[in-house]
C-alpha cells in the first residue's frame, strides 16, 4: 500500500513552529512563504508572541483551536520530541523538520533523531526531514520552506519537472542560479535532508503518480532502499535523473557529516543506475540540463553499451574538430554519414568542400544563407539511420544574419533523436536565441563538453 | 636569427586585393575593418572600380602608386599566385591570405598552395596562411580580418593576452562569444589557418618578445616543429596555455580536411607539454579560462605528479560534495587542513558544527553574517601550508545579502595559489558580481566542473 502523504500536499491546516517576527530569521522566512501561498488556516507557534505576521499566534501546538494536520518546525534541535508530542496528541499527520543538530553533527544528534522518528511512529505521524528545505509545489505556488521569500519569484514557475534532494541550500540558492539560466518549468521540489523517516522511496512512489510530475530529478548521497528504487525507476514511465554525491572516497565522507549518509560502494550504483535507464548526471547544472532535455521529449537512458552514433553540423572547422575530441572522450562516436546524406549535404557545398563529418557548412552557409543551408543540412542529418543524435553549431543571426533561430529546425517533425544546439554570439543574442529555441523545445548549451555529456548521457 | 614580421605588425602601407563595396562579401568587410583603424595609406585593389568605401581604387597591384609592404588578399583562390607576384615584384615584404581552396581541400589546392609559397619565398616575402582571418593587434585597433565589423567592439578590448589559432571563424564568432561572457582583455590575435610559411614558431618567437603581451594561448591542429616549440615554451618567462585540436582518431582526420593537418600522436604531445609547463586546455572556453587566471599572475603548468591539495570554503554541504567528488575525477586531493587552520574555522563555527573539508560554513554564516564568515575562513586555508588552492562557494549577496564579493578576499595579498569563486545567485547579480571580482583580478567560475578542471590546469 502506498504511504499517504497528503498532509504534506494538501495540508489541512498548518502550524508553523518557530514563527517570529524577526526578520533574519528562518522562522520568520517559513511563515512569511507559508503565508504568501498557503489559503488555508496557518497557526504561528510561539511563546512569545500573540501574532506574528499580522497572524494570530499561539503559545504551543496544544493551544491551537483548530484544523491542522501538518506542523511545519524550525526551532532549536532539542525541542523537537517535546514539539511532535504535542503535535501527536493533537491529531497531526505530518511534521517537516527544517531545524538542523540531529544526525548530521553525530552521535547525540542521532540519538535526538531516532527519539523524534520514535515519537512520531508511535503517535501515527509521517516525518519529513530533519535538516531539510522543507517542499515546494508549484502549481499552488506552496513553499513550506525557510529559503529567503525573494527566492520565490525566480523559482516558482510551472512545469513538469519534480525534484527529490537530499539537501538543504540547493532548493533555494543552487536552483535559483540554475533557473534564472535556463527555461525550466518545476512541479513539486522535496528538500529531504537526512530521511529520517521519510525517504526517497515514499517521494519517488507519490510522484511517479503525480499528474503534475513529468520528469523525476533526484540528487541522493545514500540509498535508503537501493533495490525498491531501481525497482521503481525500471518499471517507471516517467524518465528519471539522478545525481549522486560522494561518489569519491572523500566526498563520501563529507556527506556523512553533511546529512549522516553512508554514501555505499558507487561503481555497483552506477552500475544499476545504467540498467534502471536512469539518466546520471555529475553534477546540479548537469542534473537539471538532464531534466530539461527529458522533459522537452528526448528520450534518455540508453541501457545498451553501444556508443551513440552523432553527426556534428558546424560552421567553424576548428569547433567541429574539438566537438570530435570530446565525443571520443564521453564514449560517443562520430557517425559515418550515408551516402545519400552525403550526396544532399554535398548539394549545398561548393564542389571545393568535400563534406564529411563534422560537417563544415560555412561554405554552405555562404552560398545559401544560414536559413536554408542548415534547414536543409539538419533535415538530411536527422533523417540518416546511421545517425542517432545531431549536434548544431549556430551563430546567432541577430546582429549578423536577422534569423529565427527556430527555423532552421523546420525540417524536424518529431523528438526521436537528440538535436542539442550551441549557440555562439554576443551574450544578450544568445540569451535571447536560447530562449526562442527552448520555448519550441530545442535544448541549446554554452560550452561543448556540457552539451557533448549531456548527449552521451542519452545515448 | 628572429624573422622580421614588422610588415605585419606595422604595416607602412596596404594594399587590400578583393575589396569590393558589395556588403554580402568578405573583400568588403576586410577593407572596412581595415579602414576603421588603420591610420596608414590603404590601396583597395579591385579591376572593376576607380574607389571602394570612398578610397581610391586600383585595378592591380602592379598600379599602386605608393608606399606599400603588406598586401590581404581575399581573391579567388586560384588568382593568388598572380597576385602574389606582383606584390613581390613591387617590393612587399607579406602577404595575409585570407582566402580558402588551398591544402585543406585537397591535392590540387596543395599544389596551389606551394605555388604560393615558392613564389612568396623567391620574391623574399612572408605568407601568412592561407585559410585563416588574419591579425587583431588590439591595442593599435588593426583589425586585418573579414570577420563581420560589428564584431569589432567586442573583441577590441585591451589586455595581455594573445592568441595564436589555427582556423578560420574562431577569431570572429567563437572569440566574441567568450568576451562577451568574460572581463577578458587581449593584445593580439592571429589566425594562421594552413601556415604555408609563418607558423606558430614564428608568432611564438615574435610574441615572446611582444611587450604588450604577458600570456600566450594557442590552437593549433599541428605542430610544424615540435621540438622547437617544446624548447620555447620551456625557456619561456611568459605563461603558455594550448588546446590541440584533432585529438581523438575522428577529431584528428576533420583536421586534414580543415587545415590540411596532421594531428600526430596527441599521447606523445599530451607529455610533452606537461614537462614544458604549458597549461593545456581541451576547448575554447577552457583556453581563455585558463589564459585569464595565468593573466591574473596565478602559476600554472604544474610539472610534477603530486596533485594539488585543495580546500572547499561552502554554504552547501552538498555543493561541496559534489565539488569534492569532482576534484578525484580531475586528479586532486582534498586538502587535510592543519590543526591550527581547523582550530581558528571551528571558532568561527558553533560546536555543534565539526569544521571539516569542505568546509560547510553556512552556520558560520549564520553566526558572524557573511562578510566575517567568508574573509576569516579564507583567509585561515589561504595560509594553511597543507592548501595548494581554495575553492570558494558564493551566493551573491545582492538581494539577500548585499556585500562586496571583493571585500571576502581582503585576507589575501597575493596570487600564489589559486583562489577560485563559484558564484551562485540570479543571473543578473551573479554577473554584477563576476565583474566585480574578475575586475580586482580574482577568477569566478558558474559551473563547478569548469571550475574544478581549470584549477587542475594549474596544480
Amino acid at each position: 500500500m502506498k504511504p499517504d502523504l497528503s498532509c504534506f500536499f494538501e495540508p489541512k491546516g498548518i502550524a508553523v513552529v518557530g514563527a517570529t517576527p524577526d526578520e533574519r530569521k528562518g522562522g520568520y522566512r517559513l511563515l512569511k512563504n507559508v503565508a504568501l501561498g498557503y489559503s488555508g488556516t496557518i497557526y504561528p507557534v510561539n511563546p512569545k508572541h500573540t501574532e506574528v505576521l499580522g497572524i494570530k499566534a499561539y503559545p504551543s501546538v496544544f493551544a491551537i483551536d483548530g484544523p491542522a494536520d501538518l506542523a511545519l518546525i524550525f526551532v532549536p534541535a532539542e525541542h523537537t520530541p517535546k514539539t511532535l508530542m504535542e503535535c501527536a496528541s493533537k491529531g497531526f499527520k505530518g511534521a517537516i523538520l527544517e531545524n538542523s543538530g540531529f544526525a548530521e553533527v553525530g552521535g547525540e544528534g542521532k540519538a535526538l533523531q531516532d527519539d523524534c522518528v520514535a515519537i512520531a511512529r508511535e503517535g501515527g505521524m509521517r516525518l519529513w526531514g530533519p535538516n531539510c528545505m522543507g517542499l515546494i509545489d508549484v502549481r499552488k505556488r506552496h513553499v513550506f520552506s525557510f529559503m529567503p521569500p525573494v527566492f520565490r519569484e525566480g523559482i516558482l514557475t510551472e512545469g513538469g519537472i519534480s525534484l527529490i534532494v537530499q539537501s538543504g541550500l540547493l532548493s533555494a540558492g543552487l536552483l535559483l542560479t540554475i533557473m534564472s539560466l535556463k527555461s525550466l518549468g518545476l512541479a513539486k521540489v522535496c528538500s529531504i535532508g537526512n530521511k529520517s523517516d521519510l525517504t526517497e522511496i515514499d517521494l519517488l512512489e507519490f510522484l511517479l503518480d503525480d499528474p503534475d510530475t513529468t520528469v523525476i530529478a533526484l540528487y541522493l548521497e545514500s540509498f535508503s532502499n537501493g533495490r525498491r528504487f531501481f525497482d521503481l525507476a525500471r518499471s517507471s514511465t516517467k524518465p528519471i535523473a539522478l545525481l549522486k554525491g560522494g561518489k569519491s572516497a572523500a566526498g563520501a565522507k563529507a556527506s556523512l557529516s553533511h546529512t549522516g549518509s553512508l554514501a555505499g560502494n558507487y561503481q555497483v550504483v552506477h552500475g544499476a543506475l545504467k540498467q534502471a535507464g536512469v539518466v546520471e548526471a555529475h553534477d546540479f547544472f548537469e542534473m537539471m540540463d538532464a531534466a530539461q532535455v527529458l522533459e522537452m521529449g528526448f528520450e534518455g537512458g540508453s541501457r545498451t553499451s553501444v556508443p551513440g552514433r552523432v553527426a556534428i553540423l558546424t560552421f567553424s572547422g576548428a569547433s567541429g574538430i574539438v566537438t570530435a575530441d570530446y565525443l571520443e572522450q564521453y564514449g560517443l562516436d562520430l557517425a559515418r554519414l550515408s551516402p545519400s546524406t552525403i550526396i544532399q549535404l554535398q548539394h549545398l557545398s561548393p564542389d571545393w568542400m568535400p563534406v564529411a563529418n563534422p560537417v563544415d557548412f560555412w561554405p554552405a552557409v555562404e552560398k545559401h544563407g544560414p536559413v536554408v543551408a542548415y534547414r536543409e543540412g539538419l533535415s538530411a542529418l536527422y533523417a540518416d539511420p546511421n545517425v542517432d543524435g545531431v549536434i548544431i553549431h549556430l551563430f546567432t543571426g541577430g546582429s549578423v544574419w536577422g534569423f529565427d533561430p527556430v527555423e532552421l529546425m523546420a525540417g524536424i517533425k518529431d523528438r526521436k533523436k537528440p538535436v542539442f544546439t550551441l549557440l555562439f554570439g554576443p551574450k544578450d543574442e544568445v540569451e535571447q536565441g536560447r530562449r526562442r529555441m527552448e520555448s519550441e523545445g530545442w535544448p541549446v548549451f554554452h560550452e561543448v563538453q556540457r552539451l557533448v555529456k549531456v548527449m552521451s548521457l542519452l545515448l
